[in-house]
């Protein structure tokens, strides 16, 4: 098998640490006990620094042996057509987990993300609140009625869904107990914690002084 | 082969014909010669009326034999999977698609779909307009020097993409030439034509009295 190569940042500020999208691959390795090395970019110039790599400027991206692949989505789906741990391995099962992981980005994220922004932007009357509300309670009926989104057992569906719901603002935002169980159920795999510690500890070590 | 279904809504309001997103899978079909057939669900209760299709009350969705798949982004690499003609069938050809097709739903609509409906809220001072320039810049750089995402030749994630940019608010949105003119190059292709027209067609035929 050829090398993973998890790229990051160097350092980050305290705020998004143990929430910054490398841990998504750190943690769907962990899961499959997939071997990866962790290198990075520099933060500052983060923005022109890598878009060779990275057409946005923005991390993670992957390198398995010569292939350079950005967007941490595709990157997960990639991972988990190495091994069953991640996905799957007959045809429904792959597209159904397709599904997911874009439904994570596309139907929950797109807006779950630019609502964060606008809160943290101070704007008190949220205009994406509406919206904001409608989708995470259609996904609480949908987790009301099972433990995983796809094929009653774990896959990287799993893993970005609750990526994206875990967000603290996001499990404040309403009382969804099918969602919130979801997003415990998941974040106390022994894989999650290994990854999320690993993460903290990398930009720790970054603040000592030289 | 089994029987592919697109699945889309009876009727929809002059506003959004032309833009409906079943409109990326009737394009893929038609690029790739996949036979069709399409389908509906009631616009009227299509909040609660195929939810065990669509979770978020949303079309379009695919069925194809026995599976259901929604997600218009899942729905086109499903599709793709099944011939040449619309990705490469390398691993590395297969990777960026998805990588690019996952792009143009997480980095680009992402940021345009909020943008567009905070603006059709009439929010004359769009907080997402900064965001926005930002990333339609970083992708301007990206086309200015080539006329495909992947592998030189078109693949279902130029069609996503060209679907993200190709809305008149996004177009207006600034003057970048290479976005424009590949839209102009994707939206030319006979296949998008054909699609369009059969979308137009398909609502017309539902205001005709009964």
């Amino acid at each position: 098998m050829s090398e993973l190569v998890i790229w990051t940042y160097d350092w980050v500020p305290e705020g998004p640490r143990g929430f910054v999208r490398d841990l998504r691959l750190r943690w769907a390795c962990e899961e499959a006990e997939l071997p990866y090395m962790v290198r990075t970019v520099a933060f500052d110039g983060r923005e022109t620094n890598h878009l060779e790599y990275q057409p946005f400027g923005q991390i993670p991206f992957l390198s398995d042996g010569e292939l350079q692949l950005f967007e941490s989505g595709a990157d997960l789906l990639h991972l988990a057509r190495k091994t069953e741990r991640l996905m799957p391995r007959d045809a429904a099962g792959e597209a159904q987990t397709m599904q997911w992981a874009i439904a994570a980005l596309n139907s929950i994220e797109m807006v779950s993300v630019p609502w964060w922004f606008l809160k943290m932007s101070g704007d008190a009357d949220n205009p994406l609140a509406g919206w904001m509300g409608k989708r995470l309670d259609q996904l609480e009926n949908v987790l009301r009625e099972r433990d995983w989104l796809v094929a009653d057992r774990f896959t990287v569906a799993d893993l970005l869904m609750a990526d994206v719901l875990r967000v603290p603002a996001v499990r404040d935002f309403g009382d969804r107990p099918a969602s919130e169980a979801y997003v415990q159920r998941m974040t106390n795999r022994p894989a999650f914690k290994k990854a999320h510690a690993d993460q903290m500890a990398h930009f720790a070590a970054a603040d000592a002084p030289a």
